[in-house]
């Protein structure tokens, strides 16, 4: 069963194309996995090879070029033609001699796209600086554009199944963060922890399943918590100790993020409980901030002074627009919620606001996935808002 | 508790600065997660925004270079003095005014680095075509050098504690693979049966529990048993039909991967019966072949005979060095089984040996992790070796 009605990615290159052709571009190469699977569906864990969803504004299809062991993923999961599904030979993979890009510039070639202005991904996670290098090398006569970002603007208002899905990946967030809340406890070791967050990411509901998250669950302890990406040890939990949790559900790539803070122990630090109240105050600001028309720097002003209130600041960005993606990142590194940020805020663009305190040799963090709405915004889950004491 | 002695990290470095100086390089930029992590013990999931260890012939300690909020991971997780672990503002990241790179190039300027001639990892992963054209940018007199896999390669012989941690590995898989034999079952849903699977690889065993391995289980079933990187659904097994099983266990970032196949139900096709059998004939012919002094074509092409008796062929390679990494891959993207690869096999040399047949629309898959011994071969998991019926 398609995820989408073949009319939704044919809608997504329409307005791909558009971009291309306002930004004079013939041919878009689009590296990134997140912009390939939503421009064709294509889904696998293949993206550790080079492989690119070839847009022009000539061919009515795009073309996926990819490893040959791949092709046959990209035949069971895209719409696309079995002619632009094209596989490359193994011996183009981690070749000393020859590069994956010598070949996409072969196919270029063939279909008659060389001579074009074409359109790269700069700062795709896939496009290394080689894959460049290699494609001009192949291509020396070639017109390059930097095209970072096209698809993932695009991408930026989701269309109603697309909210469907995060609205599920809710659902099962909901299952997660009360699965870790209910499983992190003095004793147990962090690695059992997460063991049973796993579970629940991937089991899901019984009316549906978890895909993998674009980002494992992070989850500092003690004065770990100074900082938000560690992951785990096998280290018991111990008591009298706080538990940072950012943990995410993903349904058909598309993600919804939730973090909480817990303290294991009967004597939480004021300081803890005092930043705690401040922040889920300013979180409930900030929420109430978003709304069609309201520029992104305005929501993050909104916590900026609530927290301000108190002497506090935080240095980093508050959010940042998120949806379908693939490791490492579940953000689309288009709009974020910080000073500077004039994005309007649309109908149906999707957040990630994590207020996350990250202090010399402590920490706290809350946040939630949300959409704006026609008037407002709406979150993905359900959960308590706090710090949650375990005694 | 490090997990390497901080004697172990110098002598990696030592080692580094030795091929460094045999390219006449005199400062190497470190991108890749994996080498970031073998140089300083650095972990953290946070490798979505550009970071770099700087090695140079006259520091005695690498500068660990990332965003500001992981600084404080880079305390907890490295060996690093405070004074080599700089944070760059938040205002760097993601944005469309400046980027990581601008500030990397000011720390080498400061470092008194800049006129150096700089090594570049240049088809690491995150190791972007704009991260290059960045660092140009800021450094327009700089002397660049292609250092791709000169880390890659110091990381292909193990050190006793590294082969440790691989064989900590090994003794998890057994348990994942075994925990997928007996969840897989018609009528199960595919994501209950990954969420089985992934407790298992995170829990462990009672003595030492598990890591998030560098690429997420890959189970399809039926005709797609034909590409190997599919993930899964929520939909149930069916009777009569085969499931591939690619999966792995980590252990301190180390990587133990196994892939075997089932079939469910009473009817396994007679070629799908044939190909376990001369493929698993293979897999003891090229595990035989492997020991000091061999060189990597040599192991390939006695797998290569083994299946042409029966007239098969595999176009593909049959494996590669694999250790330490992070997403989106296990392997180190050195040494290959395949023709023409003429690497020197040496004892704690690792490799994942995948002979994968993937055909029109079915396929059949059978691997094993193994090290290289002072005179053979030794597998980390010890697991059966056939095709898997369950009637």
């Amino acid at each position: 069963m398609a995820l989408f009605a073949t009319s939704e990615y044919l809608e997504r290159i329409g307005k791909t194309k558009r971009q291309m052709a306002d930004k004079s571009i013939d041919v878009l190469l689009v590296a990134d996995p997140a912009n390939m699977n939503y421009l064709t569906g294509y889904d696998g864990w293949s993206f550790y090879v080079p492989q690119v969803v070839v847009v022009a504004a000539d061919l009515e299809q795009p073309i996926w070029i990819g490893r040959g062991m791949d092709a046959n993923g990209a035949k069971h999961t895209t719409f696309l033609a079995p002619e632009n599904i094209i596989g490359y030979p193994d011996n183009y993979v981690q070749s000393p001699i020859r590069h994956p890009y010598n070949f996409v510039a072969d196919v270029l070639s063939e279909r008659g796209l060389r001579n074009r202005t074409i359109g790269l991904e700069m700062d795709a996670y896939y496009f290394t600086a080689k894959c460049l290098g290699e494609l001009k090398k192949s291509l020396p006569q070639g017109k390059f554009k930097d095209a970072d970002l096209l698809v993932n603007w695009v991408r930026s208002v989701k269309s109603p199944q697309e909210i469907e899905y995060m609205k599920q990946a809710g659902k099962i967030m909901e299952k997660v963060m009360q699965t870790a809340i209910d499983t992190v406890a003095p004793g147990v070791r962090e690695c059992d922890a997460v063991a049973a967050i796993y579970q629940a990411q991937m089991s899901g509901t019984s009316k549906f399943g978890g895909d993998y998250p674009a980002i494992v669950p992070m989850m500092p302890t003690g004065e770990k918590t100074s900082t938000p990406h560690l992951t785990w040890t096998d280290d018991p939990y111990r008591n009298e100790t706080a538990v940072n949790l950012e943990l995410a559900a993903c349904r058909h790539r598309y993600h919804s993020p939730l973090a909480r803070t817990m303290y294991l122990g009967k004597k939480p630090p004021q300081k803890l409980k005092d930043t705690a109240e401040v922040v889920v105050e300013g979180l409930h600001a900030a929420l109430d901030k978003a709304k069609p028309g309201v520029v992104c720097e305005e929501v993050e002003l909104v916590w900026r002074e609530t927290i301000a209130k108190v002497g506090l600041e935080k240095e980093s960005r508050i959010g940042y627009s998120l949806g379908l993606n693939y490791p490492p990142d579940w953000g689309e590194h288009t709009a974020s919620l910080r000073p500077g940020d004039k994005t309007v805020l649309q109908p149906n663009m999707c957040f990630h606001m994590i207020l996350g305190m990250w202090m010399d040799d402590w920490g706290f963090e809350c946040s939630e996935s949300f959409r704006v709405t026609e008037n407002g915004s709406e979150t993905f889950a359900n959960f308590p808002r706090k710090l949650f004491i375990k005694e």
